[in-house]
């Protein structure tokens, strides 16, 4: 059987996130539908990140297997497009060797977490970025980030209630691009629990506003303690930028 | 009687454009159910440009005669953003001297249109942007530009059927701010006929195309006639940017 694999993008704003869920608009719904109009089997995807409501995707990869599409595969974005609701776009698509896997071939993620300032909202930023009234400290925030980065425990900034067998992850770097108003913040590691980046991002949110110190946030990540840390930052600011194979 | 202006910002995506329509749900519309709740009189408003259905704000300025309201004027745009949908913005509430009118009292506008380049459309900037699938010659478009720059006749760029006095407009600038995949034309002048941005950019596309010279692009101004000038460019890439007041 063939190995299909796919970039996706999305703007997050109208779905329930990636992940089928019965009775929900869901990504991974809308392109199992799709894919499925385009041959004789019912096919299902696997998506590298299972994104969350509202949150948004520029490299977003699922893979599937198939051997009854009869769209060729330099066409199959094209003929996923025209079916696809516009917030929906495959940009790529592409033979995968035997045995890849959207998820488990991923060797890292890119998260981008975009932050508008100013007295008031952007209509056009709103959907795609979380809105701050107070001005931020950036370069405290950027010393800050870099606390994050290694191999480390994020327990801190796991959701409560995930279930996983280690919460180390190994972060490969995280940047700041200041560029107000608009500024994003990346985060590159070898995997993510979940919504570890809209807590890491909670945490720079106030420090950017100082209301934590770095010596704050040694002490939160060190605890290991869920509660200790910030406010989770709200997923509309969240776009899955890249996911790296090898 | 107190004379205010405001300055509004707004994503025409959900609105059949600024002005008043009955059964439409307009910008216009939308402002005056606001301040109306804000004060014992039913108010009216005046908006500088006309936007139609689709266009974008970033600098609408409305101005408005009451002496009912009484929220201090520094408060006004938080009072009406408590009361606005998410998408119509007030960013500035001043109290302007008597007999300002935000359409009369304008001494210059500009509007900037949004170009999106790429082979598959953006779901982040589909809102926003007109996406062109072939690659365009900015510097073409630029050196075409500059032959709307003047006080000139626009009459082969004015919306059929309109009924205007004069078809002269003194257009101050035309730039073009090439970002690939995004870029920005802007034109400022003393006043803009209707849809005269949109067919002006209609024929900047097929400039960028090679589907239009310069020499032609003269031909369809000297000709005075819109048959000739190319498809208006759609609604959705347009942004009234800022108006000028002396």
């Amino acid at each position: 059987m063939k190995t299909y694999a796919l970039i996706v993008q999305y703007d997050g704003t109208e779905y329930a996130g990636f992940q089928v869920q019965v009775g929900q608009r869901t990504v991974q719904g809308e392109l199992e539908e799709a894919l499925s109009r385009l041959g004789p089997n019912r096919i299902r995807v696997a998506g590298a990140g299972r994104t969350d409501a509202g949150v948004h995707s520029e490299g977003q990869t699922v893979s599937f297997k198939d051997d009854g599409l009869t769209v060729p595969i330099e066409r199959l974005p094209y003929a996923l497009n025209a079916l696809l609701p516009p917030d929906i776009r495959v940009v790529k698509g592409w033979l995968a060797p035997e045995g890849f896997h959207a998820r488990y071939s991923a060797v890292d993620k890119t998260y981008r977490y975009q932050i508008y300032e100013g007295e008031f909202p952007s209509v056009f930023h709103r959907r795609y970025a979380h809105w701050v009234r107070e001005p931020m400290n950036w370069q405290a925030v950027e010393e800050c980030a870099q606390l994050f980065v290694g191999k480390l425990d994020f327990a801190a900034f796991a959701a409560s209630g995930s279930s996983v067998k280690t919460t180390v992850r190994n972060m490969l770097s995280v940047t700041v691009e200041a560029a107000p108003p608009l500024t994003l913040i990346r985060f590159t590691a070898d995997g993510f629990l979940y919504k570890m980046v809209r807590n890491l991002v909670g945490v720079l949110l106030d420090v950017g506003q100082g209301r934590l110190s770095a010596r704050d946030v040694l002490k939160i990540m060190e605890s290991r303690d869920r509660r200790l840390a910030s406010a989770t930052a709200p997923a509309h600011g969240l776009v899955l930028e890249r996911v790296g194979y090898s």
